[in-house]
């Protein structure tokens, strides 16, 4: 039998099989039913124990030097918030880019006339270290290193480690993009040494959207006064805010913080990155052998595959139509999602949110109806 | 009797008196149960929904040549969005300043490089149209002027239609910030020919924080593509994204999103502006004549004062203490706002969202209980 962990009552409910927004847990809607003031002091506890519990699943602590701040706004302003905000108008950014995510940071960077570089290689594989030790050689004025570690696009994981390490080596400061991965996927902030990651409650975390996160090493904040050109996304003055007088510094998204505070409750009890990661394991091997049972192989090797979101090319039959496929999902109230690949017409199904294998084989019982024979 | 409409059910809950976040009807708590994938058809004829109503709102329809664009992050947010859009490098804004929001749009404006010049007055005061007219015939370079139309630092209501027509004969781009005044005071846009409106979802409109939207002249922002140096807040880029895709270039807060729907259809069945500012209007007569039967007048003169903030002083009687006095009414569930006036000491009472002249009525006994006798 299931608890009320496990799963949620009502069989009928819509499933997103997306990277976010996705399905949440009903306690996490139950707890966006009450209003507060923002500078309430249940509030402004909620804060600090949320700000607490993100370094908590970093295995961090107040005396390991890093924060949590969270910030308004969606994953990418979150992103724009860190990178325009520890990226000095005279420092170079080196990007790891192999899909949407990483082209995403080139363009903040760009936007916000900071030097940038690119190495890219194709969606579908992994950067090589030596090239990157390369790179860094060669070109002392990098300084920081910029890598999506699951790339969305794709749905592959990027090895952190490896490039971590190499960055370390070169005396770069890495900025992580653990969009889709953090929370289901473990980061050892201090072996890896990582400068900032940014990550959003709305992926493995199983909350809202409606703000985003950063943990970032202290001693690389407060360097970065003055840095960034936005008044509402600098990092360094959200950070001086909420350690000044525990608020953020313009109205937050109250409700979407209520809902966090529980969702990160969920979060604990299920396990933390173990027993999330298990269960979208699970569900993401539920996933691959009954697509396969039907004929579609991903796109990824399942060496480079995270169990987050995986890719599929629509099958050669020329029968298949996607936009149809798509909207008689949607009519049984299964959301799948769209392909990002330029060369190769894909589609999406994500295995994150709360979502369960049993799940899973609805939308695999669905897909085999609509099929062409 | 009172009806769904008019009241909540529960008398026992938390009431707050400030300018936002809000208390919200249960309605608008119950649309946020839902998951919704960002690009569901549901969705995205939700936010078309979204853009037209806030067209209505203003009296405008899609032959008006002016378009509602949401952007995610709070107020600050929206008004950064839009003035560093519309304003181009090369031009120049005034700003008619008495208050916290109108420094704060000075702050925006510096931070992006703009130049921007300042017409201050103290913040119990308002400009002075022949000051405004002068300042715009002296420096023809002023391209942008900026307003805020009602200001939460006292509650002030500026003199919006004035300052619209001196900046119309000059032939000046007028910006209006109107946070906490959108919903609940008349705007006329054709007449004033206003160039851009930044207002919040939880303010008048009563729903909950999370995003800001810009009602925007699409001839002003069709010409200021390349403007904004932010990826996440190009009014601009959002514009035509929607237009395009009909979804947000980045997720939005979809929760946030479906209660703001909800909220909407709450306002117009309330009477819209009229509706909704006789309530506030209720609110606030009930809260002046209760507070000055208690001893307070307000900060500002009656004509000055808008129905959605009042601030008043600290009473002379030394032993007042606001703390307690803030913590007392908080531990009631009444929770009330500081003041933000720097040479007073003063704190503010919002009469906005979904209180009712009995829950004033509750204040007023509560502070009677509180003061020094």
């Amino acid at each position: 039998m299931r608890s009320l962990l496990d799963s949620q009552e009502d069989e009928t409910r819509n499933l997103l099989f997306t990277p976010g927004p996705l399905n949440c847990h009903e306690e996490v809607h139950a707890a966006m039913q009450t209003d507060v003031g923002s500078r309430d002091d249940f509030f402004l506890k909620t804060i600090q124990k949320i700000r607490r519990q993100l370094l908590q699943i970093c295995d961090l602590d107040a005396n390991d030097g890093y924060t949590a701040i969270p910030v308004q706004g969606s994953g990418t302003f979150g992103l724009e918030s860190a990178l325009t905000t520890l990226i000095g108008p005279q420092q170079k950014l080196l990007i790891l880019e192999n899909g949407a995510y990483g082209k995403r940071i080139r363009e903040i960077g760009m936007r916000a006339s900071r030097e940038v570089e690119t190495y890219s290689v194709p969606p579908t594989e992994r950067h090589d270290p030596e090239v990157l030790r390369d790179l860094l050689q060669t070109d002392p004025s990098i300084s920081h290193v910029a890598i999506v570690h699951c790339e969305t696009t794709t749905g592959i994981v990027n090895p952190l480690p490896e490039m971590a390490a190499i960055a370390k080596e070169a005396g770069k400061s890495l900025l992580v993009d653990a969009m889709s991965s953090f929370g289901a996927i473990p980061i050892d902030f201090k072996t890896w040494d990582i400068d900032c990651l940014v990550s959003s409650p709305n992926k493995c975390l199983e909350s809202v959207p409606g703000f985003s996160f950063a943990i970032v090493k202290e001693s690389s904040l407060s360097r970065a006064q003055g840095n960034c050109p936005s008044l509402s996304l600098d990092l360094y003055d959200q950070w001086t805010g909420l350690e000044s007088t525990g608020q953020f510094r313009f109205t937050p998204p109250t409700h979407c913080l209520l809902a966090f505070d529980k969702a990160l409750d969920l979060f604990f009890s299920e396990g933390g990155i173990v027993g999330r990661g298990n269960r979208y394991r699970n569900n993401h091997e539920t996933l691959i052998s009954g697509m396969k049972a039907l004929g579609f192989e991903p796109v990824l090797e399942a060496s480079l595959q995270s169990p987050i979101i995986t890719s599929f090319p629509f099958p050669e039959d020329p029968a298949f139509n996607f936009e149809d496929f798509y909207r008689n999902l949607a009519r049984q109230g299964l959301t799948i999602y769209p392909g990002k690949l330029e060369n190769l017409n894909s589609f999406r199904i994500g295995t994150i949110g709360q979502l369960f294998p049993d799940d899973i084989k609805r939308l695999l019982d669905e897909i085999a109806t609509l099929l062409p024979r």
